[in-house]
């Protein structure tokens, strides 16, 4: 969704915000981000975003209709996140579950996108109607990749555990900071993990295999 | 509370109550266990616990000291989790893995205990100071066992590491009520995680086995 023609200034990289769309739009998505992850889904009102971004509540509903909508385009807009973990699953099959941790834990462990799954992560535990939400915001953005969303039932129950296991390590390191997590540098702790995440999406390489294999698809 | 001599109906079982203990501290620990549960670490206050046990605030300091001593003793009386978790690590080694992952599922899965981890979980998420120590009460009940006590290094790692990923299934499945989790049975979700939990508490087994071949240990 970035525009590949303009490089952003290095460390300043947007959240949430595309180039060559008009303001309004996006200014909303990233006043919802910004307030979802301070507040929380139950927390932030409509209305706080639309002060927040400078508009008319209104307006809001007239772009995304009701808030849990609101939410899945702002998690959508951030197009990091789907980005990272579209290209960790492709490439060497051998490799897809070192790859898939290091993305995942990557994007929580970075200085500008990490407050926001910590606060989404909160937001998630506490709410009451925000959990499958932010989850599917969270960990889902891997099923939008093409491949996985084709996948057969057992290769989709293996992402969720997958992602189930990453959603663990991140809240053990990230949010409640436990020594055992902390202590261990990233590379370590994808080392750690990789051969179970792997385990768990062997029926996504397994398909991909086939796929090669066999005729079209 | 409860009396230990009069059979309690069925379901509801006494929580975080031994027999042969006085009442009064007893009921200290129990209150602390509901408040902490309903309010979070941060929300239940030493006098609020105090009006539900009954007793003088001051008298809960007299017993211990302060509130994360008092948390702490609250999780350790909720006798079942340790010995639980005590039962599952001993046994067959190469059924190590599935035996944790399936007591630790079941405590999260029983009608009175999963609400008590939940709102643990909760309390965890969103405390400042909560989220070690509710994080120790919760996987490291494992790391009491004398056994898994004098592991090495990098066998303590693994229980973390099989902790995280259990507490990341048992988000999923019991805070967050995902669909891929709820849609699976306990037993399918342990058959599933078993591999995984068993490689990481595989040094466990190792040291087992070595400390059975050699002299003393």
């Amino acid at each position: 969704m970035t525009d590949p023609d303009v490089d952003p200034p290095k460390g300043a990289r947007p959240v949430g915000r595309r180039a060559g769309e008009s303001g309004t739009r996006e200014d909303i998505l990233d006043a919802a981000l910004t307030l979802f992850a301070e507040r929380g889904f139950d927390g932030a009102s409509m209305r706080a975003i639309a002060d927040a971004a400078g508009v008319d509540p209104a307006l809001i509903r007239h772009f995304f209709t009701d808030k849990p909508s609101l939410f899945a385009a702002a998690m959508a807009a951030h197009s990091e996140i789907p980005q990272r973990m579209a290209e960790a699953v492709s490439g060497d099959p051998g490799q897809l579950g070192r790859r898939v941790a290091e993305a995942y834990l990557t994007l929580w462990d970075d200085a500008e996108l990490g407050p926001v799954l910590q606060g989404l992560v909160r937001s998630a535990v506490t709410s009451e109607h925000g959990g499958e939400l932010v989850a599917e915001a969270l960990f889902s953005q891997m099923s939008k990749v093409p491949e996985v969303a084709a996948a057969p039932p057992e290769a989709t129950r293996g992402v969720a555990l997958a992602g189930a296991h990453l959603m663990g390590v991140a809240l053990a390191r990230n949010v409640l900071g436990l020594s055992a997590f902390t202590g261990m540098s990233r590379e370590e702790l994808v080392e750690a993990v990789a051969p179970s995440i792997q385990r768990y999406l062997s029926p996504l390489v397994e398909r991909r295999a086939s796929n090669d294999d066999g005729p079209g698809a």
